[in-house]
């Protein structure tokens, strides 16, 4: 009798199978990727745009932005100076690695050094679908509340860099650092944690810095 | 040749049966139900508690919180009172009719006359589900941003109620209210609107009225 494969097993094996030739092909271009996880209006577009005019004088970056409906995040990307592509997913709740890599027939890749990947905003979909960047950074957001950690493990247990966005608004919110810090490091030890404001920019300088050095270690 | 009905196709078909059968369960045990949907950290939870702070003496309310993982709002909503039922999706990014069914199993639904439940927080997914409540109610949060309506129209297209939470902040955000309200009223003409601070109580009152009419036309 043969084997029955589960059918979320298999989509799970094909898109690891993609993921891993959309990391062939990004490492072949000389493209660092890092793939922006969170909550809808956490901040992944402000970061983006932050970013693109800290670091678009010094490097080539494009972004990918995958949202539901309409291209309001590539539209402030493209504003913002970058090269620009918007995925409309149709309704589907994340971005998957099939969706990248027809996103790439967009793009000369070989003409870039960072590759910022904007995912659906959503803390549950995008964790189980690898893309094939080389980064998985997710962004939390302080009005969110300081519990998510503890609502959204999975989330928070498969990405390599923390951002805590929204610190300018901590004084006014009843946001727990300890807490939230201590779910974090149960889920993820050591993680790579830059709270920071893409409003007023505090705390933005590591952030940059990591990206920085990601960058020339990739070289 | 038989026709071939897809797969998601059939589990909404079950789901909208199962729901049929839960709105049947609740009009029978003559409790007023409310499905709330939200982001991660929008207010779900919070808009729980004061709704029970400040009905708790009139009604018998139950709540229903659907999470990942944790018992984190069944615990919130036990302290402010409620008779409360934790759903662990298991990973499901949101409640569907048959789990809310099963909860069904753990109240005495005769004993209440409000039922709220908590969905997982999702701007996505739990669109797409009917549980069998009587009202799908959509909480918004201002530092989530003003374009909302417009990059997850699927949610704010099938809603009953839209309440714009954590109304105090807005002084601090630069979000555009006319742009926000424009992209609702193109989704969900006419829509009942409630914007609120589930944190200073400032537009809570609305909401309350609300629901006591709900309550009262449904006896």
């Amino acid at each position: 009798m043969p084997k029955k494969v589960p059918v979320v097993e298999k989509i799970h094996k094909v898109n690891d199978q993609l993921a891993l030739e959309n990391r062939a092909k990004l490492d072949e271009a000389g493209v660092f990727s890092v793939n922006l996880m969170a909550s809808p209006g956490a901040g992944k577009t402000s970061l983006i745009e932050r970013t693109l005019k800290t670091l678009g004088d010094e490097y080539n970056i494009a972004v990918i932005d995958g949202d539901l409906a309409s291209s309001i995040d590539a539209d402030r990307a493209a504003a913002a100076g970058a090269t620009a592509v918007q995925i409309n997913t149709g309704g589907s709740c994340h971005l998957d690695a099939h969706m990248l890599r027809n996103a790439f027939a967009e793009l000369d890749l070989k003409k870039f050094d960072l590759l910022l990947v904007e995912n659906v905003g959503n803390l549950v979909c995008p964790s189980g679908f690898q893309l094939g960047t080389h980064k998985n950074v997710l962004i939390a957001s302080t009005p969110e509340g300081d519990d998510k950690p503890y609502k959204y493990p999975k989330m928070y247990q498969n990405v390599d860099v923390l951002i805590i966005n929204k610190t300018d608004l901590l004084s006014l919110l009843s946001f727990d650092m300890e807490y939230f810090t201590k779910g974090v490091e149960i889920l993820s030890p050591g993680l790579t944690t830059f709270p920071l404001s893409c409003q007023t920019g505090d705390g933005f300088d590591a952030w940059i810095d990591w990206l920085d050095t990601q960058m020339m270690s990739d070289e």
